[in-house]
């Protein structure tokens, strides 16, 4: 089989990465070319693991937090799903909702709740979003006590713990599912995001004509006993990036439609009493092949003290 | 021509810089001499030059002055240094003193005087140094007016200004040679330094089994008018990493004697009153092939407000 680096997809995805895609091919931008094919050679070429490339990351990028951003805009952390979705299709244990890109925004530790949860403080003026669905099997049954647990951004695109002016945990819950495998939130819509200006990935990515911004996303850890743990996100649907992200996250089947809710019975069902903005998505998740298959990576991530 | 990188001097080299030369290959050893290996080449098929690289470590390590290190320590900075004497052999422009590596510590402006100098603020009580000599054309002729920028570490290993709390341009000075190429300065013999302890570069150098210890070393930019500026160091002779510096900046040319001075002649000649260590040293440049042999790089560096 050919090694995936050099499979004609990957090779249109580093035309990307270096922005060749988009514009003259410039020096900088072979040799950009260049560098990230070699990393991706040396990541299949060793089989790196998950977690031997963060810890890596973590040794490099000690002093220097903005390297998560660095690993999803030169695609390298793409590259560890597309690799670990031909692995899937190898072993034949491909199906479910499709991974997608973790980001370096997580928190651990956000509140746990059961079945339904409120993820935002009260203190943002965005649109009201109510998700809701189902964590199922991948032979559709509901999946009680699984983990869904969710993270996003406000309407200016920053996270709470990095952006220190926001409540803790704001944006951030586990949700329990319940005996029929349901969870539910309420939220605002987030906004995309664009990398900090004049940072040196902001600056690294203007010099190969590309810019740094993400459609607006919420993401989710997914879990449960006995299935194969899943990262993920959704994309909202209509946002200008939604398939321009500089992260290259965005996969077909994780854009559900957004539904407004106009109905007054529906509004005062969500305990609410204005339109508001709906997705409806189901997580599914196949049966973990081993005991390892049910966690994430053990790439390092922030801690609330 | 062999390229460079695939010569059995850098092949060997390599195998230094990733831990394999000095202990069993680890599969992370391994990797590491992958990634190394794979950026010099990339170097070498480019052709990139000091000025590219050290922007592109300056766009990477924006928030991560600590690369500076990495680039010494992974060899980065030595491989310029094999480039630039290759490039002088083949274009038959070689000769004079050997360059050997700036490394990230250097501070523009430090105070100019007139062929002689004393570069400590007189606070630390190490062994007093005279260091003097000439510099000269290749062909003996001496250069009058000719900078010989100097910097060290203290006794600690420190160096002022990412040393707080040295007083300003402490072992930092712009010496103009006199008419007849002649300097002349006092200080202290340095000590060697090491990585900061707990450092990702200090992590990252001893999961392969290496040090990020330094020899004593003073750094020099020489330059005159006509003349190809020079990058070096001298190495203070006896110290136990002399031909161990995890930066490999030792060259064979560039280990003076030192002798100690005792006859209280020559004491007092010195205006000083107690036995000191004396160093004698010419620097010999080059004729200038075009302007740009006539400065250094165009890294960025440090420069006090």
């Amino acid at each position: 089989m050919t090694a995936l680096d050099k499979t004609l997809e990957i090779q249109a995805f580093l035309d990307q990465v270096a922005g060749i895609a988009n514009g003259e091919p410039t020096r900088l931008k072979k040799i950009v070319r260049r560098i990230v094919g070699d990393l991706f050679a040396t990541i299949e070429a060793f089989d790196v693991t998950d977690d031997e490339f963060w810890q890596a990351l973590n040794f490099v990028g000690q002093s220097a937090p903005e390297f998560g951003l660095w690993a999803a805009g030169f695609g390298v952390e793409h590259f560890l799903d597309v690799r670990a979705d031909r692995a899937d299709a190898e072993a034949g244990t491909a199906g479910g909702t499709p991974r997608t890109i973790e980001g370096p925004l997580y928190v651990a530790g956000a509140p746990l709740e059961r079945g339904r949860a409120r993820l935002d403080d009260g203190s943002d003026a965005g649109e009201v979003l109510v998700m809701h669905g189902r964590v199922l099997s991948t032979d559709g049954q509901p999946i009680p006590d699984a983990i869904v647990d969710v993270w996003h951004a406000n309407t200016l695109g920053n996270y709470s713990h990095f952006d220190t002016s926001q409540s803790a945990y704001n944006y951030r819950r586990r949700i329990q599912t319940d005996a029929e495998g349901r969870y539910w939130f309420r939220s605002i819509l987030p906004s995309g995001y664009a990398v900090p200006p004049g940072s040196g990935i902001e600056r690294a990515l203007s010099a190969i004509g590309r810019h740094g911004n993400r459609p607006a996303h919420i993401h989710f850890f997914v879990s449960a006993a006995g299935h194969r743990h899943l990262t993920t996100q959704i994309n909202i649907e209509g946002d200008a990036y939604l398939h321009d992200d500089f992260a290259y996250a965005t996969r077909d089947d994780l854009i559900p439609p957004v539904s407004r809710v106009e109905d007054i019975g529906l509004i005062h069902a969500a305990d609410l009493n204005a339109p508001f903005a709906e997705i409806a998505f189901d997580f599914i998740l196949p049966v973990a092949m081993n005991e390892g298959d049910e966690g994430r990576s053990s790439r390092p991530r922030a801690l609330v003290d």
